[in-house]
């Protein structure tokens, strides 16, 4: 047995060089219901403007302001879809519904709430104003405007954009195939009764679930072999279809990892140990075709932590996103974060609104193995090494996860 | 044609009223890879400790603490999931690897850069205190402990623990089951060529992504029938598997709104306008066996705004979240929120980091059909009914819908 020989990199070095090894994806075109949450992969201008004709704002009777505050007769109706045919004649009104066309002629409409009707006939108030009640066309939007800029991401809103102006499908970039693996001789299937020194394979299900929020589409390739040759093949043929493997546990400095000789005879080990904590042993590597391989260590929050801190940026740039980094807010310590000597801790808070700002909270015990110091936590601290840490009191930026509701 | 008999009520009574009047839906067992997002019908209560045994934390020596500063002899190995077998001799040492289970006898582990190795010998240091280096029996998690508790959401920490406990899957609430429909004789298809006063149907395709990312299950059914029949028929028949009807246009005070009508015959129409903007002819009713309908105006901008102010929380209510409302932080704005006379106005805002707090900014023009004012804004402003407004500089309390990263 013998301690790693890889090189302690810098935590925040070996983020960047992750993020600059990583490369963005090939653009596809996709349906509407299956663009939210994915990011253009060109801008998107307006091709016409909206609305495309004056639309009434309300319901009520579309008139020429010169009419105003005389009986005018209601020579037709404009609703939605459904024009007034012709031109509206002076001294006549047409029912006109949210939606309608402005018929040629009026300039204004009236709502139905100002005016008084009677059989065929309707009364509209003296001097009411040219230019009431309906949106021109090119209001909401001009042709040639940009609508949605590349590497924005695409939401309801700009969905229903893109929808309105006629693109029933949007090029944007494809979103990474992670295959996904476990190691460690003590792993057993979650459900199954664990042997002496056995654990549940857990780390699967987080990293599951920590992998499709960030977008990507997982394969699950279960706990990887225990010996050279099946695991080389399990992992090669999985790399025919996918951009990423993404491995946790086995990448200690013990005698019976087989992923970092693997991944050294495929590709290139850029970082085999950080100056993290928790998460000291990840390990980098790109493979040939622009592939990546992400070694997690086994321990629950470092498998976590080194995913937010590497991998899911680095999944959010291969998807086109212009800003993969999680948000970032300052809060203020409510607690005194004690630094790692010399490592940088991603410590675990909770958040709460206090005194019209966030204070952050410790999750409690901040050991690599407790899961629990994840369960409802709110953001991560970054805690730089030395022994000053950071007093109470003290606003930091912290990476925001979710927000306290 | 006439206005609204419909009283106007007050949006955060109409709010109040909506999410009394929703049910939580029954609950149901998930497997642990759908489980994210979900949120617990039930405490999960931990029926065994976490570590279940005294797990290293590193690659080393297991030995015991008295025979510090002598050379041992090396007796065996215990790896994870192959413990070493039978107790750990005086005099001697095992090694160990991370997550290995330490050996009966040994009382501290040394780490492997902390000792010299020689063939079958370990030189460790003098003095090496008992208790370093490995995780007891429950440092993680005591038996009986409080895991995640019933009406929190499960995200990666949580299925990984869940995972660790053993439990293969989950007692969840189930998602709402929602039926959209359009309404409105001007729609067409998105892709196809609008006639004269035709306007795409964009609503049914941000509805659908804003339902989905409220964790809803949604079935399109185009546009609606402009007949009242073969309205019914299909409303009936979608209410036999959906928890909620959501339409959007049509609610207006219009000759041609089918919907209103078809809900009063169906069951209870208790919200038929709102003192709101964007959304004044927000509709909401009770169907039997707990269903919930909810009619959106028609203009894009108006049926998101109602979207997030009664739908989201209602639906969310639905799944079981205990705190169904988006999150608020506290926001300086940056431009003098003018109000909409008589009615609450939420209004669109982008977010910036500015002298160390969030600034807010209006989306440019706030009218109900200009889905840009909603295309990349973070959060709502809720400006109260009256002509005061709110000034330039004044920190209010904004509806967070995503956070500038």
């Amino acid at each position: 047995m013998r301690a790693s020989t890889y090189p302690l990199v810098d935590a925040a070095e070996a983020a960047a060089l992750v993020l600059d090894r990583t490369p963005v994806l090939p653009a596809e075109d996709v349906m509407l219901a299956d663009c939210p949450g994915r990011v253009l992969a060109e801008d998107l201008i307006a091709p016409a403007q909206l609305p495309p004709f004056p639309a009434s704002a309300v319901d009520g009777y579309a008139i020429r302001s010169e009419d105003g505050g005389g009986r005018l007769r209601v020579v037709g109706e404009s609703a939605a879809g459904r024009p007034l045919a012709g031109e509206l004649p002076p001294g006549a009104a047409a029912r006109i519904l949210t939606g309608g066309v402005l018929p040629q002629g009026a300039d204004t409409v009236v709502m139905v709430e100002d005016v008084e009707q009677a059989d065929g006939w309707v009364l509209v108030p003296v001097g009411f104003p040219a230019g009431r009640n309906f949106h021109r066309p090119g209001d909401d939007l001009r042709q040639g405007e940009l609508v949605v800029g590349r590497g924005e991401p695409l939401g309801p809103a700009e969905v229903g954009l893109a929808a309105a102006l006629g693109f029933p499908r949007l090029r944007v970039l494809r979103r990474p195939r992670v295959a996904l693996m476990s190691t460690g001789d003590e792993l057993v299937e979650v459900g199954r009764t664990s042997g002496p020194g056995q654990v549940v394979d857990s780390n699967r299900w987080a990293l599951l679930a920590a992998l499709r929020e960030a977008g990507a589409i997982v394969t699950l390739l279960g706990v990887a072999p225990d010996q050279p040759e099946p695991l080389r093949e399990l992992v090669v043929g999985a790399l025919r279809d996918h951009d990423v493997l993404v491995t946790s546990g086995g990448v200690s400095v013990g005698t019976h990892d087989l992923v970092k000789p693997l991944l050294e005879s495929l590709g290139e080990v850029h970082i085999g140990r950080v100056r993290l904590k928790p998460g000291k042993p990840f390990t980098f590597a790109t493979l040939p075709s622009g592939r990546l391989a992400f070694g997690l260590p086994g321990f629950p929050v470092s498998s976590l932590v080194t995913f937010e801190v590497f991998v899911r940026p680095a999944l959010r740039k291969m998807q086109g996103f212009r800003r993969p980094q999680r948000p970032r807010l300052p809060v203020r310590l409510g607690y005194e974060a004690r630094a790692a000597g010399d490592r940088t801790e991603y410590q675990r808070v909770s958040l709460t609104m206090e005194g019209g700002g966030l204070v952050a909270l410790s999750t409690g015990s901040q050991s690599s193995s407790r899961l629990m110091s994840l369960a409802g936590a709110h953001a991560l601290v970054r805690v730089p090494p030395g022994n000053t840490g950071i007093a109470t009191g003290t606003v930091v930026d912290a990476i925001i996860l979710s927000l306290p509701a």
